[in-house]
């Protein structure tokens, strides 16, 4: 990491060093509050997803504001948040390893811990696990919905997965892990709706074979920060497990809005500055690939629209512009990441600013937390 | 980061928990050695780019074999080095903003630190940075030789900041920084032997009006692991920045070789498991693109061809395999990461190993030095 910090509590916004991650509070907390309202009044409670901030201090403000805990990726990961009070964490992930079951099981002496499975043996595993130390885990049977990627198909295979958690006394059949990841990012409405309908379709089946065979099914988790309106409005899904929200990025950006749809704002930003403008049409930034996430296309230029951030390097980043373009060495830019999740993870910590000043740093805890 | 670590010294290879980033000690020793090898009797020197593996215990080991010294892309990657006991480091880029010409000057006192310019500003305001702290910085004039990035074009522009630079006391003019970048994974050795060949003679060129100037010219630098025999028998570079050569990875291995290329070997690789594998010709791994960075491509599975990594998300793999494949939940398999540099940026710690056992966990202590 490096030996000094991009900002200190205090400094002026214009001090922040470059390349630098920056979240603009004010638009986060009405990030936060405006997933609060849209599924207040509705069947459907939110476990916020941490992989996408891996922060702990907001973490502990979506608490807070009423979701009941956070979903992690990975093990390791979830330990951080457990450490730091969060007592309950949903890994949406399977977990396979006795290495990583043993952590797991650790956990679950802390806190109220879930995991998804789609294979008997990782049921198993689990169990004795759990039974090793005395613990009793929560899991979800993850069925794809659409998302070609873990999870069995839907209606037999599930119930009888529900089947076989049931019979273990350490392990509690929790429910269904019904994540549809390609429907967040489809372009339009109507494809987010279709995709999601389709998801829907399939718990509402799996879950009618399990109630069939006598065994309640509490929860019905999922959706991100694409489509969960329509989760939360489908009758089946009663828990919500979005992320982005609180961040925004280009890729969730480019969505076309339904019209309902909740107008989350860019909340975090790369700081960062010109250090080479050698050509009319062309200038260098301090911001690459290691500031600002390519995997899902190149970050945007905050309010600058006749910039293009067209090629990122390690460590730099190339702009196009027209000729007459106003624009020094030094100059600072906002860039809007392609992609907020493995931005974030780059960082040591998010610099928190609120109008012209920086109120705090917050350490990314679960930075590399890939165990 | 990470609670606990993958592995521990002395643990078999097998207990290596996943992901992890493995480096074989074997062969990446064999790198070095044939770097070494590669430009021994030659007129030009090593000086390795440590944005690679920001590892200082790689950069000893790099210095104990005979290079020069580093080249780092930020002044916080070099400040880590310099503290390591690294004592001629270039930064490879331009440097704007008092605070980091600050810190670039203080590490001058304690090393040799050289840096590039492109415009007058940059050196104006790195001689006072240089005189307010009495040190001497080495500067390099940055020549754009096809990468189309930073740097002046060849001819009197060059000549022209060589002057600036030697006019003042505090700073001293070093050379000439002539790299190509996009010419390093130019597939064919033609492509990349007109690519140096036009670099050349750009730096030629650019060289000999400043020696009619009167200015000396001491080094030419460039150069990476995918064209540097050309520089090295160009007759104009004396100094090679190669950095990927220790590692290799997918991108520099779909190379074509040329007939003399030194067979560099795959040295780092990521650990991964399989967590899922719920249909005959998809299976899932526990290393996505917070594990194995994407902006060259997925990486590829070592030594099992019938594998390919078809898509990354934050913390999945997805393999395709033809339906006969012999592949289980927990089996672990090797990827070679699609690029080097920016895989290594995610991990805390390189796993060592040699032959069955791990060896040593070495620190990337410069991961995530952006400022």
């Amino acid at each position: 990491m490096s030996p000094w910090k991009a900002a200190q509590p205090g400094d002026p916004v214009t001090a922040i060093d470059t390349p630098a991650l920056v979240l603009n509070l004010d638009a986060f907390e009405r990030n936060l509050q405006r997933m609060m309202d849209a599924i207040q009044g509705h069947p459907v409670r939110l476990r916020a997803h941490a992989k996408s901030h891996k922060c702990p201090e907001i973490a502990r403000r979506q608490v807070a504001l009423g979701a009941v805990g956070i979903c992690c990726q990975k093990v390791s990961e979830a330990a951080v948040f457990v450490e730091a009070g969060i007592h309950d964490v949903l890994v949406t992930n399977q977990v396979v390893g006795a290495h990583k079951l043993r952590h797991l099981a650790n956990l679950a002496r802390r806190a109220r811990m879930g995991v998804l499975v789609d294979d008997a043996q990782q049921v198993a595993d689990l169990a004795q696990a759990a039974r090793e130390q005395g613990v009793c885990i929560d899991v979800y049977v993850e069925i794809d919905v659409g998302g070609k990627r873990c999870g069995v198909q839907p209606g037999a295979s599930v119930a009888h997965l529900a089947r076989q958690i049931a019979n273990h006394a350490s392990l509690r059949f929790a429910g269904l892990q019904c994540y549809h990841g390609p429907a967040q990012h489809r372009r339009t409405p109507a494809e987010r709706i279709e995709a999601i309908a389709s998801a829907t379709d399939a718990a509402r089946m799996s879950r009618d074979l399990i109630l069939a065979d006598g065994l309640a099914v509490e929860r019905i988790t999922g959706a991100g920060t694409g489509s969960f309106l329509l989760e939360r409005d489908s009758g089946v899904f009663n828990e919500i497990q979005a992320g982005s929200y609180i961040f925004m990025d280009r890729d969730y950006g480019d969505n076309q809005p339904g019209p309902n749809d909740v107008p989350f704002e860019h909340a975090l930003f790369v700081r960062t500055g010109v250090l080479s403008h050698t050509a009319p049409t062309r200038a260098v930034v301090d911001a690459g690939l290691k500031a600002s996430a390519t995997d899902s296309g190149m970050p945007t230029v905050w309010q600058r629209p006749e910039l293009k951030y067209v090629k990122a390097a390690d460590d730099h980043g190339v702009l196009e512009m027209p000729a007459d373009t106003s624009l020094g060495l030094g100059d600072v830019l906002m860039l809007v990441p392609g992609h907020c999740d493995p931005t974030v993870n780059l960082y040591d910590e998010l610099v928190c600013v609120r109008g012209e000043r920086v109120e705090a740093l917050w350490p990314v805890a679960a930075r590399g937390a890939l165990l």
